[in-house]
């Protein structure tokens, strides 16, 4: 029997038991191969057919149109944070390129931008840090702009937008890494969905990205060739040797995902398992939630307890009861339970339950 | 027992079976923890031991001395043909990059290069078909230059450098993706040493650079974060979330390396393995090797048969031999047998063994 535990880690974070074990059960031998997986050749025909199967499973799952373009590249979300200006800011005339700044990463997207174009920051949270999304006034939205970049679900703090700007002609830029396929999300509303793989897709190292097919050919001259989505596009992905590990990983947590229902199914479930940890802070004087209700994410629930003494014990007596990585992230401070989609409702439970029984004694 | 081929690809290239078993083993449970080494966070005690332990190994290892550091970066080697510009050609005023042009891979470096530097090639293989490592005058390397970019081994064509040209104080820069820890090389004669970790150091997506300590610092300010040397080396390659397995699975090999006596021990087997290959293309007028004899490679043996029908028959047949990727590359075509250090000398026996018989008969 394999000692598992309840992985609550933000990212790198828990892939299902049944995806680990068919990783592992033909990690020497794919498919009769007499080869890895991780041995054969980005260019081979297998490798082809993995690619193949992750996109069309991806398009079916998350419904995306057939005008949007997908595809893998590497680096995760962070690289994308300067692709996405050198691939779209020469849609503006005046390079101008807006952000909603909602927590760490929207910060830090807005950062690697700067050097790439003229980035206006049109609404931010930071003055409530970050417990709330901010309201995004249409006016601030310059048609002339080349897109609005917007952080669906901010892994730090614990909140989401619960719904999404109307932006006119300009395009609506997600960065979907923690919530990507948790909740059913209409494409049409967006120009480019993207998020790094290691949340609810598969392993670090890696991000894709899907982009409506008009928002390409616009990168700057100098875009870094595996930058450029165009080129990308052109090549399938596939213009220097792909991270094939991470492809095929993700291929096999789309196929996971499709037996437990696909998005909608696990949609509903992840509104269930966010209830019980939610009902359990708000029942509670001796937990507090951090992220404002009307904000709260379905991913990543923060919560603080009456000292940091006390946060530090809950963690360490949670690791010992096979509770693993609760702590929260260093700009927020206090405890954080990841339940992306490979969490089930079993892990959460065994959380409300251990939280119950630290209150009862602690608080 | 596992079904495993005689893997000649020229990658993503075969791993040691020990080391594939290891991952395989500890895949669900690393070291206990009751999670993944895929599922745990970049910045968990746990992973950040795998990355010091990975280095130290490498360090040692290669002989790398304490002056130059290393980095793990995303996206294979060809993300720095294009980083490698945008660190380093800020040295020379003019902005001068040297390149020697000596197959398939260098040829893509200077490509990339372009729009970030005066791009000079001072020295080119092109009027030989890449067959030979061409003379470079040492009147062309100019002082002023930033750095002499080579190709240590060309993968494509089979051909390496045997000796590595003085640049005075012109930093050499060499892509050792093809041969890196197969020889020993004498680091003080480089600036940086990077390589693709796909063929001698694990799965695809990701490099290793190795760079003095005094060539830092010279980024140009549109370098997109994660493409700079200097802000890898400040974050110890943790800017963000890194590839997490891929840096497991170098740890991996480099305590296979170790327990194989290093890589003195290994360069004598790569040179018994390769002389099995070449005896059999130089007592044979059925094959036809295609590097000139004093360039050859000890990584990638590539050769011709008579026919393109003979060579189709000749993958063909090997592969239900088990002997498996022999088919050369697009670009010169006829067969190749890559035989990176996981390659045993029982592998190369077996393709011997192949050749004399398939000639036997179809000779």
């Amino acid at each position: 029997m394999t000692h598992r535990v309840y992985n609550f880690g933000a990212g790198p974070a828990m892939l299902p038991l049944p995806v680990m074990e068919k990783i592992r059960d033909e990690f020497l031998d794919y498919q009769g191969m007499g080869a890895s997986v991780i041995e054969i050749s980005h260019r081979s025909k297998e490798f082809q057919a993995i690619q193949d199967e992750a996109k069309a499973l991806l398009r079916e799952l998350a419904g995306i149109p057939d005008d949007y373009r997908i595809l893998f590249v590497h680096g995760g979300a962070r690289m994308q944070f300067a692709a996405l200006p050198l691939n779209l800011a020469g849609r503006s005339a005046t390079r101008t390129c807006l952000y909603a700044e909602t927590g760490n990463f929207s910060q830090l997207a807005i950062k690697d931008a700067k050097p790439f174009a003229d980035v206006r920051v049109i609404a931010s949270g930071a003055a409530d840090g970050f417990r709330r999304i901010p309201a995004l006034d249409p006016a601030a939205i310059d048609p002339a702009a080349a897109y609005l970049h917007i952080t669906s679900n901010n892994t730090v703090c614990g909140t989401r937008w619960q719904d999404f700007p109307a932006t006119g002609g300009v395009p609506l830029i997600a960065d979907q890494t923690s919530e990507i396929l948790s909740r059913v999300i209409d494409y049409r509303k967006f120009g480019v969905i993207y998020a790094g793989l290691q949340k609810n897709l598969g392993p670090s190292g890696m991000a894709v990205v899907v982009i409506r097919e008009d928002l390409l050919g616009h990168a700057e001259p100098h875009t870094p060739l595996l930058l450029n989505y165009t080129q990308l596009d052109k090549d399938d992905s596939l213009t220097n040797t792909t991270n094939t590990f991470a492809v095929y990983v993700v291929k096999c947590m789309l196929e996971w995902l499709k037996e437990q229902g696909g998005v909608t199914a696990m949609e509903q479930r992840n509104e269930q398992k966010a209830a019980v940890l939610y009902r359990a802070l708000d029942n509670s004087s001796f937990y507090r939630g951090f992220a404002d209700p009307a904000c709260r994410s379905l991913m990543n629930v923060t919560f603080h307890l009456p000292t940091p003494e006390l946060e530090k014990r809950f963690v360490q007596e949670a690791l010992a009861a096979g509770l693993y990585a609760l702590e929260g992230h260093r700009a927020v401070g206090g405890l954080r339970a990841s339940i992306y989609n490979p969490m089930p409702l079993a892990g959460v439970e065994a959380l409300a339950q251990f939280m119950a029984e630290f209150e009862r004694i602690n608080g």
